[in-house]
């Protein structure tokens, strides 16, 4: 499996860079009989779509998802799903001046190395418009759960450290600078035995999941960092008095009936209207000043919410299709 | 794939029960031409047999790996190389008694209810006796790695919260409590371009490894969830001045010449000493009170550091390889 | 990885209905610095198109591929590539008045069986148009292999059993029946060592790329079929005199320095003219008649050439990458 | 996944060298609650074991396994299956004399460019001992399709070409020859729709098995080869007159409820006691002479039936439990 993949049977296959033509989607192994039009993945587009929020990015997309393949009369046939999302709002003319430049936080200096070639233009294929084929496919997943009462849940639980945060967001977008933020999920009902043991623990598949994100550093379950505080007897969740979910709703790697609860962490956007020092790509001393209307979030942990709830879907679609294979008669 | 196994070319799959005959790891993709012996294995076994030290488990596991397979001349031949570790000191007599508790904080509730069957003795499956293989599989790796001038350096960072322990850890200890703890890895020289893009980022698939792990809760790439509270003319590492790494090494999920850093945290141990109040698997009100003479360790993560730091080699060696790939002329 | 995926580090994963908007294939894990075009891959289409020959199909497919991204001035980059190729010359009305009945032959009934649903139209999925994609991945896999001096060769090799076949197919076209064929490949220059040992033997892996193709019932390498009847003494391939390639290019899987050349049998086309006994899908008694004007080709293996050919480049592509990893300097 | 594994669910991995300590295999996925033991797993391999028959290898192998993991009260648990079988009439001092010299019909040329190092004792890794492990595994594919009233059924069909060959090969034999032959694999019941669409055919996954087995040259279903002679409305199988069985049981990859039917070719056996006229490992002339006493069969198809109708097993297994995830409520 390419690195462009997720999911052992529920597998997407994302391709397409910022200001190619379009962006999409494939979906191989998602189950046939699930109810599935262009709507509900435009549903679900709309909600992480750039434009709609004064605190995001400008860049206008309308993301109308094209759905290829997979469906007939209204219905997944168990086919590949492919989804197209095109490009529309692009211009790569203010990309020009920098395409030299080393960009703090960028991936442009690693791709080039890995690479030896690099599509500069709006980031390319390191840019976070890739996360609009995560939305997609993740609404094929939302609609496969639906079935079996699963409803993941994401919210942005702060913000440069605030809960409240509006003010201070438009005061660090008027300074040219950035924001982190933290984004925190809670999946209420799950049927127990969700995962994998041992490398495919629930846990394990929602972390890789979640730090593939752009921008993501960290990622706890249940009580998380602060576990590493406590004592057994504390952190230990009871039997008996079931109102605690210190594990974050898995034990041994499965899900153990109680909700799953976790948070990621995300950096401020590395993209800045402050000028920064920096090298060129030859070494050379230079400022980088982003070019007058530059597009950027300013915490980009807003728009990765619907995204973070899109890949916890995928994992848990494909942990429910899994686990039919657990035992020796279904 | 199945869940027993990790990496994508340089591959393991480990196997075994705590209180089976063995436990034991097959590499598979691993390259010929690497010097290997039973040797160079028990040397890293031995960093995390428990019974060495006062604040580890008395269970006395000498852990002499047996290399069955995959070396010829003293040099891995680039067939799988078959690892075994006999299980010694094994004494299930212990697990009579509480084989219809539900155990808080482990994993015999959810396995059971997966499955149908669980092997309760000393945790079956789901102990942390199978961490001995991803450390016998890690000395395999480190081997190929250090040919590279890698090496991965892992060391435990806090426990209970405190980077001075000792005491607190023999008085909590006593009281029949247990203690939770971080685990930090340093990578210092490493190429530019490792990691894959999207899904198989160098902090993706590095959080899944981590998360993998038994009581693992939290992962954190570089400044991790403190970026959450910075500004990005605050988090962005500067190609000018190098002296931050608030990154942790990586941009765009490819490590970019600084030092891969990491954080991981544990929970406390979830065997203590201390009685407490559970159910039967048949749902009545119990005590588990752990038969006198148990062994558990009372903080995981003094163990987990020799298994983080495998758990980095295999992520590493893995990410190696597959870069050889990413140009069309090598 | 999902059943519309082939190859594991060239890795490419088909899509799309004969009836549907497009077909299309994605390609993940191709390297970086091939030179690629729109044209390069339509040339390659251009030699399955059907429509081109008396003898082939009437449906008028311009297949002009679109190639969506992985592509920068003109050279791949490493992400992955999107190749989608517009379903034109499509007319699914002649499929209605069939669409209950058991097609001889077709995959109608087993899709129906798996997934509770079939979009019938051209065949849905089960379609030989599935084959374009592969052609064009092909063609990026040509591109990659040609670096190194490797051509894949396909040829027809015999039709209804016969080398000289033109007036025999005509005739039988005309009584409204198909005729089977072989084709038969030659890779005429290879580095020694391609293939992974046991069970990715280069001939596994090219077995089952033509045993995944439509309508494919047989592989053969080199003697193959014809060495169950040699006696070790005459098969065994020498050191000494060169002559012979009974082997077929291989030994314990991997290439060994002469010709790669294998062959494989294609069945009668299934949709012929001539009126079929059936039943329909409640098991009503019926006649398939193919409407007036049915476009299908009276013998598969014609138009198979070219997938055959672009299925070897696929697998060659992919083992020519993961030989890369077998030694532990490169 | 490494070239040692097979089966994405259901996933087998083997290891171990001809003279090395033991060979063995690792099944993961395997589903709960199967019965199993060593003694099931013996029955099977004792059909495969050499030594018991005149016109087999005269090397004796009791081939014991010993179950190290994965059952628990005679049950499989889920976890992973590890089979170890030791190597106990090992004698590799007859290899010293020729592990200088290319062997005709064998690996050590190629492993050699591939790896750089070779196990030459016994053929090492590329030795059909590997076999043993598959047989193993099926064993315990086999338990699990039993459930299913599924028995796959594989016999020497013919020798030399002669489907009476006891004489012949006694003869071949005393000259120092071998002979060729071809297995025949009938599976009677299946459920309809096993099988995954495209590149997991049935019949793809079926060739890929066969043709990773040692010595294997070529694969048909059904009416194979001969359906390249056929015309389609001779070799459409009729819904009416289920009589016929030309696609060998299955429809656009997916099982149609036909008996499975496919065969195997293998070639002769590449070591033969006749002198050969070779080359050294260095380019100079040599005479390849068997030492006395060289252990080999004359006819390897005869001890390949087990292995056939074990990887076959394996092939059913993986795609029962697969066909678990294609529909959206099972």
């Amino acid at each position: 499996m390419g690195s462009n993949s997720f999911g052992q049977i529920f597998c997407i296959t994302t391709w397409g860079e910022a200001h190619g033509k379009a962006v999409g989607v494939g979906i191989d192994g998602g189950p046939a009989g699930s109810e599935l039009s262009e709507e509900a993945i435009n549903v679900q587009l709309a909600k992480r779509a750039p434009g709609r929020h004064p605190l995001t990015s400008p860049r206008k997309e309308p993301d109308q998802a094209e759905l290829l393949s997979g469906v007939f009369e209204g219905q997944t046939t168990g086919a590949p799903i492919s989804i197209l999302i095109p490009n529309r709002d692009v211009d790569s003319s203010k990309y020009e001046p920098i395409k030299h430049l080393l960009r703090p936080g960028h991936a442009n200096d690693t791709y080039l190395k890995k690479y030896g070639i690099f599509d500069y233009r709006g980031g390319g294929r390191s840019s976070a418009r890739e996360t609009a084929c995560r939305v997609a496919a993740g609404a094929v997943a939302k609609k496969f759960l639906l079935q079996f009462g699963i409803r993941p849940q994401a919210v942005l639980k702060e913000v440069g450290g605030e809960q409240d945060y509006v003010e201070l967001l438009k005061q660090v977008q008027e300074e040219g600078d950035s924001l982190g933020g933290v984004v925190e999920v809670t999946v209420p009902q799950l049927p127990k035995g969700l995962g994998e043991p041992i490398y495919h623990k629930m846990e394990a598949l929602l972390a890789q999941a979640m730090l593939s994100m752009p921008a993501s550093k960290g990622f706890e379950m249940g009580a998380g960092f602060r576990a590493a505080l406590m004592r057994g007897s504390e952190h230990n969740d009871s039997f008996v008095d079931q109102t605690t979910n210190h594990a974050g709703g898995t034990l041994g790697g499965l899900t153990n009936g109680r909700p799953l609860v976790f948070r990621v962490a995300f950096k401020p956007t590395a993209s800045i209207v402050k000028p920064q020092q920096t090298k060129t790509i030859d070494g050379k001393d230079a400022v980088l000043k982003l070019p007058p209307g530059s597009r950027h979030d300013p915490c980009v942990a807003i728009r990765a919410v619907p995204v973070v709830e899109a890949m916890t879907a995928l994992v848990l679609a494909d942990c429910l299709l899994l686990d039919r294979c657990s035992i020796n008669q279904y």
